[in-house]
């Protein structure tokens, strides 16, 4: 871990001070529900829309939140983000809306698309020649490229987790949720969380535990990535085998990160795991009844619902849908599915 | 026109009653953007997602409003519904909301999915049975269908098109777009509307043209559907031909309704006519950049832009994302398109 990562817990004043931050930038995503879900779930089910937030996902929230903090003498020295996915998005479109030089690594077979998207936002790409390495030991590249090219500019590195202000800003989402449950006349039973390195969960622990005491928050993860689950169950900061896939390409992480795992012993019940095959049916289900287009790591909460593997009958419960940047491949092949 | 209907022309104050009626039972949609599309457009282009409404599109406004004025003896008489698409969700899912019973006529070859959704608002689904009876004859036997059993039932029949309270509850959505644009620092320079019988764009002129008088208002119709660009050119209320046909299923009218196109007349500055191919790149570009499952009819005011019909470039336009209600094989092969 770098020096310039911000190692500390986030507290609850974090997240609110975020919030303060996010206000006009970031967008206050809608809560929304469909009859024909909660019908289908036997429960009244609250969607939080993240996939319509800026650079389509939550991971703007934290990005923003890190960068406004960074000194004047920081920001002309430049930004680095690498691991792929809606982080980089995050991260460089924050950095163009506060005109701050972002580079971002990435690897060169990643979909042309993702390169593009960080283009369109002003970034830098320096692409990683991949050579067959698996998930775990791209990531390591990865992270050993970035580090360097951030040490060559004196850049920051933003790092998706372990950063108590990308933290704080994604517990944005919580307080969120919490308000608008409440305008809907709603009593949160539990939240459920997409979770990798555990980022998004912890911040929306810290805001909901604070606010809600009652609601209890759930970490859903893939099939093969299940750290979370096992990690709350044995009290301890388990790992994933190496060589596992999912579709779910926001939640591929070898483990929690340290910090985010000290703030989800605290408030997080226990993990849910979903196969691939939920969270294409849970696509779908968006699809035709939220008018959503949800990516996989972003439905996967729906797809614990829908698919059993939460017991929502008779509660109310909000899933977080964490991003809607997916390709239109995947997409088809989701509306592809059995319902 | 039966007795039932409201047939007067709408005024603002009808939409502002309306505004009051919808307030907490409508959604009020996020009107969303993304730079991606500013960039290709050249314009700042503001979507009004109505695709997230309840019955997934705007026509729950009008049906809701026009629902709410009736009195105790006609709740308890019933209403009926008969054109297809969303209109009849919109009767159905109010009526629900409302406890009033509904009956909606359907051509018993509509797709399937749409006789569910009807029945999943616990309307009565009454079918036709169709024999090769082209659009423009269907709906007059869909119609005819609709008289019969209304007055068998002692119903009052909600037509989408020429009520003054259903027009007046679809003016909702220009008065929500004119507050939210002004919330984002956007001084309109016009909005584009879908448009067949003429209700969402009558009920949006005239709300856009008392609180924003400087902004344009335009029609937007499918190719073989131009009536209103043509009507409004000739100054007098012109037909389609029978026969034509578009992907855009809730836009296939073989005309305005008298009053609406009285309205539209006077406040409506032209048509916009856009292909199919258009409406489907436009379906593909919601997806991608603004995370929206939008219909046909709801991506054609997207598609006049993108593709080029409406001059966007330097403005700040307003399109009505008017509804999401689409099957996934459409949406299937709208996402096949090249960008």
């Amino acid at each position: 871990m770098t020096t310039e990562t911000v190692v500390r817990l986030p507290e609850t004043t974090d997240v609110e001070a975020a919030a303060q931050t996010l206000d006009g930038h970031a967008i206050t995503t809608p809560l929304v529900e469909s009859e024909f879900l909660n019908e289908r779930a036997g429960a009244r089910v609250l969607v939080k829309a993240e996939c319509l937030q800026r650079t389509g996902s939550f991971k703007y929230r934290g990005a923003f939140n890190r960068l406004s903090r960074l000194d004047d003498a920081a920001r002309r020295r430049g930004v680095v983000a690498f691991p792929r996915g809606n982080h980089v998005f995050g991260v460089a479109g924050a950095a163009r809306d506060l005109d701050i030089p972002a580079t971002i690594v990435l690897a060169d077979d990643d979909p042309p698309w993702k390169i593009a998207v960080c283009r369109a936002y002003r970034a830098e790409v320096v692409l990683f020649e991949r050579k067959n390495e698996d998930w775990a030991e791209l990531n390591r590249q990865l992270e050993a490229l970035g580090v360097r090219v951030a040490d060559e500019r004196g850049a920051t590195i933003i790092r998706p987790y372990d950063d108590a202000e990308v933290t704080a800003g994604h517990g944005t989402v919580g307080l969120e949720i919490v308000t608008q449950a409440r305008a809907m006349d709603a009593r949160l039973d539990a939240v459920l969380v997409p979770c990798a390195r555990g980022g998004l969960c912890a911040g929306v622990a810290l805001a909901v535990s604070a606010a809600s005491p009652d609601t209890e928050i759930l970490a859903v993860e893939p099939v093969g990535f299940d750290d979370t689950a096992r990690s709350l169950a044995a009290g301890a900061l388990l790992s994933n085998e190496d060589g596992a896939q999912s579709i779910c390409d926001g939640l591929l992480s070898p483990s929690q990160g340290e910090l985010n795992f000290a703030l989800n012993q605290r408030f997080v019940a226990g993990g849910l795991v979903v196969s691939d095959t939920e969270t294409l049916k849970a696509m779908k289900a968006a699809f035709s009844d939220l008018k959503l287009v949800a990516e996989p790591s972003g439905a996967i909460g729906l797809g614990a619902i829908l698919g059993g593997i939460f017991d929502a009958r008779g509660k109310t419960v909000c899933v977080i849908c964490s991003g809607g940047n997916v390709d239109s491949a995947t997409f088809r092949s989701a509306l592809g599915t059995e319902p």
